[in-house]
């Protein structure tokens, strides 16, 4: 399956069963840097490496060590190095072969090398699939917060490989679902459903993984292609988002962002029920057991507050909500009192503690 | 005088004296984090700071060290940690007040802060008034070389005070001088001659000087404009630099930028002429004696071939260069034969020689 991201310049988005082994026949370039992590490069650098050398490319690859700490200036600053040494050129490509964090870091580094040089995504993750691979959102984070540093680079083309999948913890899969989710809470009814349907698993048939992944990336490739650089509509994307970075950053993000959307878009769900709107509780909650996060933060709602005013959406002292009026039809309210969002936030304790916030076993 | 830069955004180009004194107004965004360096602070800082004061917004500035080792990724980490402990957020701007080091490195903070916030460049020297400021190249060094990190980055405005001027040391004067007689080349030639004139000087009259750096900066503007990323037209602003960037990395950036494109300058006129082009080279001797840069490093061609080998303008081994078929038809020729630009390495050296490289009293 191919999809085109209308960016500008627009990109495929090949979502196939053995992709990886057509890597070379996808990128024009001929120097590649392959930046990818610890936990896939024993998985999958060969597998890469094989099919660009076998094209006739000339390669280097990068490994850095796997999880949020390597997205850092330090490695910005050593990846450029390496690139420089294994002597890339204007006209060279770097591929991040991994998940979000690959991404992100490699990404900045293909925007920033010579001022930008040609970029290939390999999402292995679920969560990098339908999410952190398409819309050209790269970056890394400093002390002082998560993806502070960084830039919009649209990569020339997404190569997705859904049997890396296989290799993905249940548990990571979910968390990659929540995003999946979110886009189908924000376009696509049907796909909101998907989580249910029990062949949605890493590997379940190929079919299945396509034709959702394919209908999420649909969702996000068209929020992005009217919103490139993230002035408007773009902003809807962020659809449970102010709650769960509030929660990640007071757990010092020991709780996972999917756990945190997961709570977010319930947490919406109840504001957005509040106003009158479409009800679509029971799927939060749905969404909420499928994937079994870790238990809510244990703070006052004056706790979180600060953590929510910091949002990069509020403007001039107002908190701003992506809300629902109904399943497809999200608005920013920039209205939201403190009074509801509390009132939210005692609903979200009183849901989650009914329905047991402690991991079941699956 | 105001000018447009066509790039897209497009952004005004104010040349004025006492312009410093206007900058409230034209800043929209009501946080403004200042970066300059510290032989621009003690100087013009407080009349930015006052004017920004003036119009209510609330101001934050970075001092770094004037010189070009200043431009590394620790000044970058440090600039946008500052920034974020100074409060700045999305709708925040950058405002860099100085030369190109404070442009580079300011503007590269600013496109890389929250994956780009708002840039306005003050630039204070001729060079980065004529050259630096406009077409939103913005980056840092890296021990492997110059500028081989950054983006392109346009500014929402560049506010150019030529009363700023006059604080110039002359040299600093002559070697921004040499880049507008770049443009005059390229496609200007009534301001090729300009630098001839008695009354272009930093402290001359402003008409003189508003009106050269104008034609100057609309030369730029047009290239600029028509290949923002530098993929084709843009190439030709590198009129003299093949060889200047070489004599730069032999002597180990000892010799100044300005002296090195001189040279390079003069060297492309012997080329030019050889090929039987329009005979441009009195005019680049002319230049040469104004400037009146340090001697020619005394290296041997085949010591000089290796950096001209690295040039990013090269493609698959052959070398490239821009010549002029006369002043004001630049063209990228990709055929220059090792005995071609051995001879004009050997020509140079009896043209300097004869004219004595060696700095006259002025």
């Amino acid at each position: 399956m191919k999809l085109r991201v209308e960016t500008s310049p627009s990109y495929d988005v090949l979502i196939e069963p053995g992709s990886l082994e057509q890597l070379g026949g996808a990128i024009g370039e001929s120097r590649v840097a392959i930046v990818t992590d610890t936990n896939v490069a024993p998985l999958y650098l060969k597998r890469a490496a094989d099919s660009l050398r076998a094209a006739g490319k000339t390669i280097s690859s990068q490994v850095i060590v796997a999880g949020e700490a390597s997205k850092s200036l330090a490695n910005f600053q050593q990846l450029l190095q390496a690139c420089i040494l294994e002597g890339l050129d204007r006209g060279s490509a770097v591929l991040a072969l991994g998940g979000g964090v690959v991404g992100d870091l490699a990404g900045f580094v293909a925007a920033s090398l010579f001022r930008g040089v040609a970029f290939y995504q390999c999402p292995t993750s679920l969560l990098a699939m339908v999410d952190a691979s398409i819309g050209g959102k790269t970056g890394v984070n400093l002390p002082e917060g998560k993806n502070l540093v960084g830039a919009f680079w649209q990569p020339k083309s997404v190569i997705m490989d859904i049997e890396t999948l296989r290799s993905l913890p249940e548990r990571e899969f979910r968390q990659g679902g929540v995003e999946l989710f979110k886009h189908g809470l924000l376009a696509d009814r049907q796909l909101a459903t998907s989580i249910a349907h029990p062949d949605f698993t890493p590997d379940g048939p190929s079919e299945i993984l396509q034709n959702c992944i394919g209908r999420s990336v649909t969702v996000k490739a068209e929020f992005v292609a009217r919103d490139t650089r993230e002035q408007g509509a773009r902003a809807h994307l962020n659809l449970g988002h102010s709650l769960a970075h509030a929660l990640e950053a007071v757990s010092h993000h020991r709780l996972a962002h999917g756990d945190a959307v997961s709570y977010g878009l319930l947490f919406v769900s109840l504001l957005s029920r509040e106003r009158g709107f479409e009800d679509w509780t029971a799927a939060a909650r749905d969404l909420l057991a499928w994937v079994a996060p870790d238990p809510l933060p244990t703070h006052s709602f004056e706790t979180l507050l600060p953590y929510l005013q910091r949002d990069k959406k509020n403007r001039g002292g107002g908190l701003a909500f992506i809300l629902l009026e109904a399943i497809g039809r999200p608005l920013l309210a920039r209205d939201l009192s403190l009074v509801e969002l509390k009132k939210a936030w005692e609903n979200l304790w009183e849901v989650t503690h009914g329905t047991d916030p402690q991991r079941p076993q699956s």
